[in-house]
């Protein structure tokens, strides 16, 4: 039986919790959160106790610590798990700052600390369904690559604020994604951006509609267009282009039912948003990461995943300031 | 907290199983099955003890009794638990013989039991959506329901003869979704059947492929499809054609994965069977019970839902063998 | 280069003259309506003159006579233009009174007489696509028809009354798509129908609302459903389901347009009404005629087709009186 | 009825031959081509005459010059019918050289012809009924384009080296319809593009892959996918997100047969290619020409039209050179 140590016993942390609750081989041993209340109902209602960081570092049985805690402690939580000798689950981002990403990297490989971050639409089952027919060979060669990933309705503007910006927060899903998907690392960044879903978004500094084209050096193209509203619900597809065929994997409705009317025929809206969208998904990672601890296997997404998607996001940063093409890698 | 004792620790009792886990106002005590290792694995996993049914029945602590066991053992253990003052949850149907199911609900009746009969598509997420759309009034009034529910293979020779055939034992879920849509009682019944599928299935006096047509007094009609086997998977859809517009369930995909190709373009089956198609709606169905059973509400699908369906059933079978229509109520 | 007799200047002929005139070997020579300036507007447009119907009989180099007047004209004019040794194209029904057909049949096989009757369905690229499939074996046995079949709106009542009634003027349609389909002839057909839609139809004697099923000898089933009023358009579905796959054709929108809102997602409706859905099927139906023609094959549907649902339509109407399953064949 | 003299009796001309044939007020008088058998088929096929481009344009007669020519001759044919007077229907592009195009167009204002540019797209219904939903103030402000047009296959390689290049030839339909659209003219263009489906291509210096961005002076973007193969059929689609909803329209399939089987439900492919995709935009596009003239409206699109989307290829391929985004406008 794994220990697990959460930390964060915020909305994400009551996912992952979830999760590990449901998992036979792992339990949770304590939750912590600067918040006591929030540790006390989420650690009750697992049968765990409440604990400090410190007593999670330092307890030998707590194999597991899950990062779910505000993007700005999980740089220090990942050192100090590492060297505390935990397998270490950590939720994006890694940290917004990418020369602090490069030192915790380094860290970790010095420790050789397992870690995974939380990359969880890898763990989508429509979308492992793409992954699993390229790999098939049935499509061919992957050669374009279109993610569309629209937000319901803007956050905040406070946690825009503090987001790192519309590529560090949400762009970095998709650049993951594509990474995932083209099987090769781009090398050329160029973004197009605007504020024009809220002018509070753009007086902040950050956009909300932004379309990022990837180009690989063998000639292989990603696109993402992100918005952070659509009317419609939470838009969530990939086409992948290949060779001998496209895949795709469509937005999962909230049901199948359909009206047909005098308008026409009206169906569902795609799931509300990432918790629900991705329940599925977030407990295959946990699932993932469990196997791959009981078999001492690699855990992925890596930390190197974490560092290689923020660098796309800052590489989009550039371009969207220098109106020009970046390169990476 | 309600105690349920769960009789059965089959297939379906571990469905309920974590049905009742997962709702915070339940727990299981008991499991009790005539295979004691199966009860003893089921129990263990939640934390429950074994025991007969006479333990179950003379436990006061048992707010619940729910009936996972064989068809022929649900008569007397729904009386049993009747006249035990249990709240009562039993799977479908209540019994094969039509003359057993009076004398059981006339126990329910004069014990005043609280008694829930199984039929679990009720719940389901996208057959609610439909009824809650009826129900707004949109699609006007009721004038043509339309059933399509499909086993993806027949089951073993041995499970059909005791089944009490199609009609009694797969489609009798489609008389009650025709009841629960139409919103009013059928009162002709006509049943063309044939074994297509499988001769064995001939062989055992049963029928295989199956359209059953029901006539209500004012003029609404329900057809209702059946077959033992369709290759694409478990097909399970409703149409209801009202005066101002029709609504309609589909089917449920594994995936939204679709594959572009020479060939054109191929998307995922329905999800496999019964415990993946209508997962939600077993969850749905005790959390229903147990939000009935808190506020003292009447317990829906009722004992006479129960009774009514396998009288359509019974209906059927009498046309089939007539040749004629045949009239119930 | 066929000449053609055309009789009937009303929508129908227009659309039949429509493909002759778009057919490279045929040319309209002769326009006939018993309201001439209709006659004269029709002719016209393909440089045709008008005649009368004995002009067009006793022409010689009138190859083909297209009878697309008012039914009651129909039976007459098949023996006439049969006795005159045209190849006949005729709309359905040959005539309401199944008696009369038998008899204009007998004249149509004693002068060897080639006939075509109007069921322009069998000719739509979308079944044709479907019955190409069934005969391409990847379903394998056929077990299980289903058709739905309902119009955007009631008729006029005046045309319900001389309409023959439901099952002669539009389900008529649905039965020869059902053997068809089936590849096997109906021997036992039940009938279940309301008037739900227009108390006026009901009031006429007529159904709106209608539910036939076929069964075959093999135990093979059909059903058919219709409504006189589908206020999401016209709807045209079938279904083929097989003991290797199922084949179905879904309805044909007037556009592949789609809009993304907070209501969900709207589609178009049905293409309108049968003139717009069926356009290309009356197109591929006279360029049949005309293969046929050429290379001196029989012609199909044949007079027989238009006999057999004829004769479907009369034993539902004759279970619709009963209550019971009639007999056919 | 308006005269018509057509230059180009190859594919496309047989096109817009067939919408004069179809319009009421519109006949061809002559048909001119350089191989003179085509010409006279064509003429045949329409009971038109064939002619010299000199006759064409020195009748007075003729109303409309239809130039379906090679490009090379366009540029001079326009020049040449608005001296003569005439009203002009070109093909896309007016030339490939942007100077040159500047040049006709200075002699089409001088001479105040009317002029309309062949991008058939624009009446493509599918694509009209997005416009139209767009224009209804429905889905609010537009903010993001995304455009996908894929070729089945390559053209064979000699076509490709007289073609202008991917940006131009392929691409410059999808450059108009952005700027439908969007409503707003770009200011900036940037391009990512590849030789990865035919290496001949590649060798030839055009691109076979492209992604390209559009971004306007308000914020909105268009990002235009295109590939030059896709296994699946002409894939044509396109989606306006807008501040209250999303316009999508999707494919045109063949036929709306769908077949469930053991592999999932596999449907048609897109319709094959433009010739049958857009045939009823084919037959609009004169619809609409024809309307204009009779009620001496301006043409559209129109040259200026046809000079912008040349303008945001030739921008496009710049991009591509430099690796930089390049202003336009």
């Amino acid at each position: 039986m794994y220990q697990v140590g959460l930390i964060g016993a915020g909305r994400i942390g009551k996912v992952h919790a979830m999760s590990v609750g449901a998992n036979p081989d792992a339990r949770i041993k304590y939750v912590s959160d600067v918040y006591q209340p929030a540790a006390e109902e989420l650690a009750a209602a697992y049968g765990a106790e409440t604990a400090t960081v410190d007593e999670i570092m330092n307890d030998p049985d707590v194999d597991i610590v899950m990062i779910c805690s505000v993007t700005d402690t999980h740089a220090d939580l990942i050192v100090r798990s590492a060297k505390a000798g935990k397998a270490i689950f950590c939720e994006k981002p890694i940290d917004l700052d990418i020369e602090r990403v490069r030192e915790v990297l380094a860290v970790v490989k010095e420790t050789r600390a397992k870690l995974m971050v939380g990359f969880n639409r890898r763990f989508d089952p429509n979308f492992q369904a793409v992954k699993a027919k390229i790999e098939s060979g049935d499509a061919g060669k992957v050669e374009l690559v279109t993610i569309a990933s629209r937000d319901p309705a803007p956050p905040p503007i406070d946690y825009v604020k503090g987001s790192g910006g519309l590529f560090r927060d949400m762009m970095i899903h998709d650049f993951d994604m594509a990474r995932w998907l083209l099987g090769e690392e781009p090398v050329r960044v160029y973004a197009s951006a605007s504020s024009l879903v809220d002018p509070a978004i753009g007086k902040a500094g950050d956009v909300d509609t932004a379309v990022v084209t990837l180009t690989c050096a063998s000639g292989r193209i990603a696109v993402i267009t992100n918005s952070r509203r659509a009317t419609y619900g939470y838009d969530q597809r990939i086409e992948v282009h290949g060779s001998k065929g496209m895949v795709a994997a469509g937005n999962v409705l909230e049901n199948s039912m359909g009206f047909y009317g005098n308008d026409g025929v009206t169906t569902a809206k795609p799931m509300f948003f990432f918790l629900e969208r991705y329940a599925p998904a977030y407990a295959a990672e946990f699932a993932s990461l469990m196997e791959a601890l009981k078999s001492d296997a690699t855990l992925s997404p890596s930390g190197d995943d974490g560092y290689r998607s923020l660098a796309l996001a800052e590489a989009a940063l550039a371009s969207l300031k220098s109106g020009a093409a970046v390169s990476v890698g």
